[in-house]
């Protein structure tokens, strides 16, 4: 058995908890991290912090992606690892919903994802060398009521991981789909008293991103579900 | 047990086989029906021979969709059935996959069909009484090598119909998604010469939908597949 | 598109609402029915009032299964439609389970469609010509808590139907999994006053299956899932 | 985050290549382990060489599995983490399986896994900690045409631990069902010649399960498939 070695990774969608403790733990292992998010102002701290870079990227924008992977192709080099995070979710009954705003959590959720892949891929297929993770939620898996644009972005991404792990394993390159299936703690999600571990640890998430990250090319996984042992499904 | 009675329909997507099957079944139950597509100039025919009503409509445009339904509403009437056919597809390594073609793909096969969902709920709801049927495919359930866009499209559509059914049933309102697994029958699709009913038979997929429809409310099915008998799995 | 006809049929585990309501849509079809089940006692009344054969037969049992196949050779005929409703399930916390009683559900609910079926298919296969349906449950996609025995059971049976599916479908004999995904209603259980259609009606459920067994060649459903309009899934 | 830290394991259906290599891992990080098999023989230089204690036990019997836990408790004191590794399958067309090897892949596949986790979780549940895991195959989630028999055992292991998952999570018990989903290399299964890393390696799939072992309760998995880059799926 041989881990995979990485040298360089890439999240998109960072300032979430999730991004910073996958970040730390990246570097942890020495590798390269680079941060991309639309806004980058909130970033500064721990880019700073832990030695990585910050661009700023719609990953929802064809231009913008192609300007983030030509970015890191000069001087920071092509990402070995990529890790999708960006959603966009909005509610209420399928009536009151604005066609905008689905529109919207398509194109962030799914398209962004799709997007930043390919940019990916590119790269990685000379080398028969990367990993992809996206990052998916309950709602990936499960249509909820009240939340029919989420359900389509979530399904949507799971439905371009499941693609692109099918024709890609053989040619070298990991694709995994995170299924977070419960609440993240944060600064504003507190867990209940009484209550520990009711809400997945960011660093425990981050755990099992590095896990399946570093499996060797004999045991992939292509989906791994993770939700706080307090959690109904 | 009381089947449930429907007096209008409305298929989106009209043109293909599968849609004039439609028509014709439900016409021969007495349903009025409406057919939209892009283009209505190849529907003349079947619209006249089977008494018809045709509109053209890009179901991925929100303009379009609302014209449509408030075109409906002067004179056709609200549709108490709508089936929801239309689906685009770009197929290809994910590499060479032009991203214009993939957003289209998410826009016709997805989002067209949360557009015309809307509509109708909206004019279904006030009577809780009405039927949504989506046409999904085998791509609906597995992500497939080399259709990686075709796989985002028709997942976002199955997410968006598990969504509304967990929202809409209890309110009256029957959401199917069949998926249809298998190449369907047409003119330019026959089957191989020894090999009978290896393909799907519009009719006999149109049977199922018409069974779907008609299922009274205390025996819903939100998710059907069909395939032929001679089709792996 | 030309449904499949059918001479006669064999209901394992009668009895039940479900099961009478099967034998009337059967006979009312002039599908010749035959009842099997372990004490035939309580179906005297319906089988004369439509005609129907009973045997006595413990499905769990491979002798007595043999000996049912049997004795409808000698008389009744093959059965070209073959319905398995048997299940038996305990219920509470996983250290409470007898034993025992984990093995009867095991028996009944899975093996005894086991039995069943392979008599029944070696019947078929020279004609190839049948259809056997299986009745799963809510728990044969979902393993609830304190359920663990019934969900062992009907987990099982689903198995079986799959590779009966993928198995028998190119042979010409058709096999389907009906999960029914609710309370069905009986004289023991009657729906609450103001909740109508809140429980299955056996006779929708039949409506269903009767669909399913006559579904062409071009187009058959390996699995069909019925619940009440408010059910929550 | 917390890594859950375990002091005793047992392995049931230690022999294969599998076991040995979670004998192993378990041993390397200071666990004490337990190996129970049909026929110990085999077993008895591995348990040497990582000074392991053997037992004799037949899973699918209801007295060995409770003569086995009496012993542990008996010095080695009870096991913090089981696994559940055996499986017994017969394969071809449906109508030639013989009956009493049906039943028997339904008794070692899946009743004999009741039966060891019923007696493990009645130790575990007083101190509310402990870790199960099911060894699942490819025939877990997919009947495969013939291999009814397989598929029943396979997927009635899954519902059971699907039932435990959603029963023993909320009180501290971490249940796991692991799917490997490809052939596991062994001295008898050598990969084809330029085909590096097209079995599982028992290595990898050994460290997925550690990891599994290890997650902190807020963010556990309850299912985590496994598969070779090059497998189809």
């Amino acid at each position: 058995m041989t881990q995979i070695k990485f040298n360089t990774a890439l999240i998109v969608g960072a300032g979430s908890g999730l991004s910073a403790a996958l970040a730390r733990a990246l570097v942890t292992e020495g590798i390269k991290v680079a941060l991309a998010a639309r806004s980058t102002e909130d970033l500064a701290g721990l880019a700073q912090q832990i030695g990585a870079v910050t661009l700023a990227c719609d990953a929802s924008r064809r231009t913008d992606v192609e300007k983030l992977f030509a970015d890191l192709d000069d001087g920071f080099g092509s990402p070995e690892i990529v890790i999708y995070n960006p959603s966009y979710r909005t509610r209420g009954p399928l009536v009151d919903l604005d066609p905008d705003e689905v529109e919207k959590s398509l194109m962030v959720s799914a398209f962004g994802g799709f997007l930043v892949a390919q940019q990916a891929v590119r790269r990685m297929l000379p080398k028969r060398h990367g990993c992809i993770v996206f990052t998916g939620a309950s709602a990936s898996i499960k249509g909820y009521a009240q939340s029919a644009a989420f359900a389509m972005g979530k399904f949507a991404l799971r439905g371009l991981a499941q693609s692109m792990a099918r024709e890609l394993h053989p040619q070298g390159i990991h694709v995994a789909h995170m299924v977070i299936d419960g609440g993240i703690k944060s600064a504003r999600r507190e867990e209940q008293p009484g209550k520990p571990a009711s809400l997945l640890d960011p660093n425990s998430i981050a755990a099992s991103y590095l896990h399946v990250i570093h499996q060797p090319h004999s045991a992939w996984s292509a989906e791994v579900e993770l939700r706080p042992w307090v959690e109904s499904f």
